[in-house]
């Protein structure tokens, strides 16, 4: 019964709102709109919105969108009175803000363009409405997994693993990064995904070096790493799990590598339990990674967290003091990455518990070679 | 020499921002940057940006982005300096704003969001720069097609009609809306597409009523209609095309409604020639498919600018007294829906031309049944 969620979830948000002393909310994000009502439209980029929520903080909540969501809203946003915008959001909101006796409207700061702000402050100016910007008034519910979440989370998790395992048995020698990464987001959908939950990154022998690459023309050579990191979505949630792999017998060195990131995110993984702080977390990784000498290999954050949007807070990285807490979700994804030779990155997905954590994934390709 | 086109762009941007005594515009919008730079990054959403320019109104232009997509900015966008943001796009502003000696700051307000605009105005104000916010710097520009923006186009719409033409002749009864969505796609990237260009609209019966149809799990039945809306890109430009077809022989009625569809484009189109407004051609459609007996059921405008967005100006609406100008590039796409029946559309892309338009389109596929 998942719908039971919701009322507890606006019940927690309508106690940040009277905290904050506002009368109601826009909530423009997507991943935050499907938090709060069930709502899974997908917007076409942020000039084309599937529609945004006006809840108040207290009484009947709304979603506002166009005729062509109408259907997909009244069956999926239960508890909200669905409004169209014939003549636009701004204007249904000149209408709505007096009738629900709105004096402080919030609004998200971090989605809301500048542009679309400006006419917001007309309007609201208009009705002697105050505007109030934030960034936090829906994240910090969502950072907390419950478990039919967790659930989701595990599903997702396992149903990339069966996509990865099926794709990865059809790598040979010849094949194009871009064919490899186009078989993988082919597969998600054809498995039952929503798509992908990022680009899929998909890169070969020096490629790999580059944390972020695009999958080009390049052509697989025997003997090559394979650097695949992927996610998808699944019932609105999010997967996002690494492997490098060798094609072939892997090389001692590229095995001596793998086993410093492993060795570094079993560290991690060890480390991790309700209590802890992100930085302890990232730097038990990369301690390992640093005293195997290969410290100066490993830049970027450790992990972070993963929810209806793939990347969420927390980071684990070694600038934050953020204490974990029992039903986060976070990758843990050290790497080694040397520009002229490739690099190596192992990422899971693992569920913050009191007592430890975790660990959400089951394949074992190239983990412990 | 594609890279010729770029000093041209550039300069009648630099003249834009003499006239509004702008001394640099930060350009944050993807397609304006791709449109000035060559630079061809994608955005994975508006908050993980592949880059921004700084773009003075004399002297050299940055590209501003951080380092995975360094060899890409090199390599794509020659006629900028690029730049790395390590410490964030703010801190590189804080030194380059006063080694260029801005003191007038142009951004594209319908592409910042509103927090990232705010501690923009917390840099400015400490050097004292003022901030002039604009929807209009670059679009403007690129609302007229040079030669070489058509021929991708001509070459993005003909490839749209390749990959239409292989999945159409697979569809058969038992197929799911979503099952021939997912086959259209994969073809695109198949068949040599970056991907689509909007989510693929493929909607059966009583659901091709609905203008945007997302497909679902709806299985197709002999004798049913099929609205397919498709586009790709295909070297940065966008395709745009819509297709109602009928599995097996065509209906009588759906053959006489699909005649006032193809009658009410082929109005519009005779009517399209440089220096008519946008609400004259809208209007030619818009009397065939009325004096026909279904002016209700023509809901949404007829048409709409293509380039490297899908969606851009200019609008060719009832309401739009602009003119069209020679190189403009235009969908025609006139549509008739009854809830309880269905819909029927038909969608062509056309370039402006002083004395009429070129249709892009070859396809013929069930036009003049």
């Amino acid at each position: 019964m998942p719908s039971l969620h919701f009322p507890d979830r606006l019940a927690r948000l309508q106690g940040v709102l009277s905290r904050k002393r506002i009368d109601a909310l826009l909530v423009t994000q997507p991943a935050n709109r499907r938090y709060l009502s069930g709502y899974n439209a997908e917007d076409h980029g942020i000039q084309e919105s599937a529609g945004v929520l006006l809840v108040p903080r207290r009484g009947q909540p709304f979603l506002l969108t166009d005729s062509r969501f109408l259907l997909q809203a009244e069956e999926e946003a239960t508890g909200f009175a669905v409004r169209l915008y014939q003549q636009g959001l701004m204007a249904t909101l000149s209408r709505l803000l007096p009738e629900l006796r709105v004096r402080r409207l919030g609004f998200e700061s971090h989605y809301l363009l500048h542009a679309t702000a400006g006419r917001l402050a007309r309007v609201t100016d208009k009705l002697k409405v105050e505007l109030v910007p934030g960034t936090d008034f829906v994240e910090p519910l969502r950072i907390v997994k419950n478990n039919d979440e967790i659930a989701k989370l595990r599903a997702a998790v396992l149903l990339n693993e069966q996509v990865f395992q099926k794709v990865y048995r059809t790598i040979r020698p010849g094949m194009t990064e871009s064919a490899i990464a186009l078989d993988l987001e082919t597969a998600m959908r054809e498995m039952g995904a929503a798509g992908p939950s990022f680009p899929t990154i998909v890169a070969f022998g020096t490629n790999a070096a580059k944390p972020h690459a695009i999958p080009g023309s390049r052509v697989l050579a025997a003997g090559e790493t394979v650097l695949i990191d992927m996610g998808l979505v699944l019932d609105g949630y999010c997967a996002d799990m690494t492997r490098t792999v060798m094609v072939g017998e892997p090389a001692p060195l590229f095995r001596e590598r793998l086993r410093i990131v492993r060795r570094a995110q079993l560290a991690a993984i060890q480390t991790i339990r309700a209590g802890v702080t992100c930085r302890q977390v990232d730097l038990a990784a990369r301690r390992v990674i640093r005293e195997a000498g290969y410290g100066a290999c490993f830049g970027h954050a450790l992990g972070h967290g993963v929810g209806l949007e793939v990347h969420e807070e927390p980071r684990l990285s070694s600038r934050s003091r953020k204490k974990l807490r029992a039903g986060m979700v976070v990758t843990v994804e050290p790497g080694i990455y040397l520009p002229d030779w490739g690099g190596i990155r192992l990422e899971n997905m693992v569920v913050v518990r009191e007592e430890g954590c975790e660990v959400l994934n089951r394949d074992t390709t190239f983990l412990d070679r």
